[in-house]
């Protein structure tokens, strides 16, 4: 099979329905209100390099760097679609005072300068190539879609001034980053401007890593956190911190995709299965424990108490979507809609206005803080409304980056083929191609294409996981969970129904939270019950599967809400009772987009319902 | 109705059975058993009062005195029954340390005396005067049973100082003790002397309760951990440090009886209601969280994360064995056979040898430290074998003085009345009535009862909580819960049969943990499948409750195992799937008696099981 190349988001226009919305959200409400949050936290302000010890500013935070790069990065992608004078003139101010405070040397972090500049490259935790990383991101973005080439220029020399440090000299205390990200920025300038030194330094940081047992830095943890337990040829199993490992796998499929390197598509093959086989929440959320936001083991997916962090997601997503253009298997695809509707976009608001950080799949507000008759420290458990900022604010700037390029996730190409992996309304151009889907998914699974331009080409058309009941006007063949058509003629018309409806799924029976319970899904779209529409309780709530649902469109959500029949168990007269006093009432159940959960105060909600089946 | 009195444990012959095995264990067993292990862990050694900063001891624990004391009034309490001059020179051994080491003003405490003698009387969370109250409770014990008064000496003198410090000088930094448990112990003392300066010290304690917000010194907590949140008679709900909690509900019941205070009455009876219709397991443990050993709020009832420390169990009993004699109503006496079947003797293995803190309802030994890939600080679980000692050794004397007396449990006297409260095989000797109760409880319900002595009195059986058929030879009146029968001939019999069989209970459906689950009990005696009989993953077994049983007689247990009907799911394909591809194979669920769980290794065990009705 061939490879596959993503299509850039700007050669694909989204004209209607879901991602429409939630891309006019992104560019109308979200980037100015993730800006006006980071203005009042000091964010922008920290760039004027003006933070001295008992100045009223807040202190500038290690990571704060790498949230307005994100942001950066963000606008861009908007740039490369519309005009917008005034996130331009932000940029460039904030680009102004990086030159003007970038150090002699290169090196630029502002907490490491105006806070603590002793300690300089001496804290591998400290997070300074992962800012960087974001900043390389920002500056090709940058140059990308507006042209400038100022933010390439800061860093590549602050790049140069690494690789003297790491590489040279080896003066650093330790050899690789506490938090990958640098690696993957490095290839996408590579890309950019083919200059091999940034493949360089990213190969020098892929292979150093977890052989240096000594430079792990944090007492609290392993090596195993930031996935340096051993060299990433030989991990198998996906360990640790979720979002830093997946920034590693997606920099290790990269890597492979320009060397060819098979011991790294091997580990790349082995963790995704892990991943997506034993450790992923049915939202396509990982991260099993608070515990170092991280992996746990096989099967351990608490619902309640999962950390499920949106950049995880994010991560996750990336790291599938690399992986779908090296070999075409549905899998990759698969999780990666998974991701992008339920576990992704659970974590901003419906407004666009505020985040989750962590995206649990159950809320029992009686929980919260667990109430005990003395005070204590609360136990580790999520918020459950939404906020517009957070002190760790690394997802809302992550979510704005990957909903403005969505549209690359929808296509691929190779020299003879054109791939669909999502089913998003739009218009794309791919070389001398142009195809046209239209559909209203997730609403339904109804897709029309008419392809220009492909004569003699292959048209790939994924066949999605929830779909067992794939029709189309045309002959296909089943390759590797796609459908398959060879296209002969100019204009290339097919129709498409995936056969969507209400269906109830369980874990695998070694996931102990999920035994006798059920969860629905309309597509790919994953559904959840609100106490605010179902009353308090939902434990005592039970699906009946066999019985009658309606499904009925909701403007708001651009997706479905679906009613199931159930019953609702009411109360006994004393605490344990033999008889089986209580009474099954029917009733029945509201179900909404588990992305759209929280959006109407803080209620409890449940994924997982019990089955009585 | 009139008041009761408890029936000494003297004067019950118990003879045969369930806890004529237990008593035995303890007597030739338990009460060696724990006297080695604290003499290894230096506890006796500490009486020596030879401990120096740097010394090779180990360094006396503030709670090691209470310890010893329990020790000593369980050695009472078999001399008792038995002669056993080893055990009787033990005591005296320490009793001669004490006579030589207490202080010339009457203090006595290791602890404080040769590691930290500035703290004296400052923090009120010390144990100091817990510590007098279990000398106390010694005291008398060895008093009545071996008629020696050297304890009843030291404690009146240390009691006497107490008195001059707390109320008269009023030096103390505190009021009221941290750790209730002097109050009931000053009753017994009072009871056994007739002296009231005991009595006023009782009442001094619990009146102050409540009235001294500053006195409360544990930051980590809220004055509810001790029952200081407000006065004694205000509190309606049952909150803090189950075992403080319990104790004190205990004095507040002891107080009512020697002082008619109908306040003590009303809040003793609304916090029993609020413990047992609302915060108790139904094993009769309590203590739904380890953050402060505490109750938490009403249904919250994790069977996992369980604390249900043995010692609380115990105090649950005391305060409920205290109320029954106070109103007859069968809630009480439920309640201790509740515990004494359950919660209580799952604290200890079935060789007597080992023990447990906390008693869970559940174990999920996958979660033990929860398993994440990175190393950090595990989550508070239980252990899930018992063991000989532990640093903190409440449980085992408390264990061993509550077994060996479990007769005085069984009935009470009053002026024109007898009643049966707990049904064991015993001859018991009532003033001039004699009564002999044969039966092979919990193996069945069956009971006769022979009664001399008793004519123109009346007679109360229980009608056990679990029983919803109970037939005897003689017409009866119920009343509160028990079966009243007049007694007209000089002997007079009764043939009873309770229909003890197989029940399924389900708790409140405001329990969230216990949601779409059954537990099964047979009588008073709690089940649990342990994964040494039915495999791994028991929460993929659910229980037909239609289906077939099998009772089958322990001689091990004195107790029955139980066969049930059952589905055990299995594997599933996918993570994630849609179809109903797991397959619900019939299985027979074995079952044990939840007390003795963990006596056949490390093992997962769950009381609660699926319901598949």
């Amino acid at each position: 099979m061939e490879k596959f190349n993503p299509v850039s988001f700007t050669d694909v226009a989204i004209n209607k329905g879901f991602w429409r919305n939630r891309i006019d959200i992104n560019e109308n409400v979200t980037i100015y209100s993730v800006r006006d949050r980071f203005r009042d936290t000091g964010r922008f302000e920290a760039f004027k390099f003006n933070w001295k010890e008992g100045s009223d500013l807040p202190q500038p935070h290690i990571f704060w760097d790498s949230d307005i790069a994100k942001w950066i990065e963000s606008v861009a992608f908007i740039l490369a679609k519309k005009e917008d004078k005034e996130l331009y003139e932000n940029v460039e101010e904030v680009i102004s005072l990086m030159e003007q405070h970038q150090c002699e040397d290169g090196y630029f972090n502002i907490a490491h300068t105006v806070v603590f500049p002793e300690k300089r490259f001496k804290v591998r935790d400290n997070h300074e190539l992962y800012c960087l990383g974001h900043f390389i991101e920002a500056a090709v973005a940058w140059k990308i879609h507006t042209g400038c080439d100022r933010l390439i220029k800061i860093v590549d020399k602050y790049i140069d001034l690494v690789i003297r440090v790491f590489c040279e000299e080896k003066s650093a205390v330790f050899v690789t980053p506490g938090h990958e990200e640098i690696e993957l920025a490095l290839i996408k300038l590579f890309r950019l401007t083919g200059n091999k030194k940034y493949l360089d330094l990213c190969v020098f940081f892929i292979n150093e890593r977890g052989y240096h047992p000594d430079e792990h830095d944090a007492r609290w943890c392993n090596s195993a956190y930031n996935q340096s337990h051993k060299p990433v040829r030989e991990q198998k199993e996906a360990m640790g911190h979720c979002v830093r490992a997946c920034y590693l796998y997606s920099a290790m499929a990269d890597l492979y995709k320009e060397t060819g390197d098979k011991e790294l598509l091997s580990a790349c093959k082995a963790i995704f299965r892990d991943i997506t086989e034993r450790k992923m929440y049915i939202s396509g959320g990982i991260g099993s424990s608070h515990h170092g936001e991280a992996f746990t083991v096989a099967y351990d997916l608490p619902p309640d108490t999962a950390y499920t962090e949106t950049c995880a997601a994010i991560s996750l997503m990336m790291f599938a979507d690399r992986m779908k253009d090296i070999e075409l298997d549905s899998v990759y695809a698969d999780t990666v809609e998974r991701i992008i509707y339920n576990g992704f976009i659970s974590g901003i608001s419906l407004d666009g206005r505020a985040f989750f950080y962590e995206n649990p799949l159950e809320i029992n507000l009686s929980d919260r803080g667990r109430h005990t008759s003395i005070a204590h420290e609360p136990e580790h458990l999520s918020i459950t409304e939404r906020v517009e900022v957070f002190s760790c604010s690394c997802c809302p700037p992550n979510v704005t980056r990957y909903i403005e390029t969505m549209g690359e996730r929808a296509y691929s190409v190779s020299d003879d083929a054109f791939a669909v992996h999502q089913f998003i309304s739009s218009v794309v151009k791919a070389g001398e191609c142009e195809i046209e889907v239209k559909t209203e998914y997730p609403k339904n699974g109804k897709l029309t294409l008419t392809a220009k331009g492909m004569k003699g080409k292959s048209l790939f058309v994924r066949i999605p996981f929830w779909c067992d009941e794939f029709t189309s006007d045309r002959a296909y063949a089943k390759e590797k969970g796609y459908a398959r058509y060879e296209v002969k003629e100019d204009v290339f018309t097919l129709e498409i129904d995936m056969n969507m409806r209400v269906k109830f799924y369980h874990a695998d029976t070694r996931v102990r939270a999920c035994a006798g319970k059920t969860a629905v899904m309309y597509g790919p779209v994953l559904y959840c019950a609100e106490a605010v529409d179902n009353g308090e309780e939902l434990f005592n709530l039970s699906v009946l599967k066999n019985g009658n649902y309606n499904v009925k469109y909701s403007e708001e959500y651009f997706a479905n809400v679906i009613e199931i029949d159930g019953l609702r168990r009411e109360y006994n007269e004393s605490l344990y009772s033999s008889e089986d006093d209580y009474k099954d009432i029917p009733v029945r159940i509201k179900l909404i987009p588990y992305f759209a959960f929280a959006n109407r105060g803080e209620s409890d909600m449940t994924v997982w319902l019990r089955d009585n089946a």
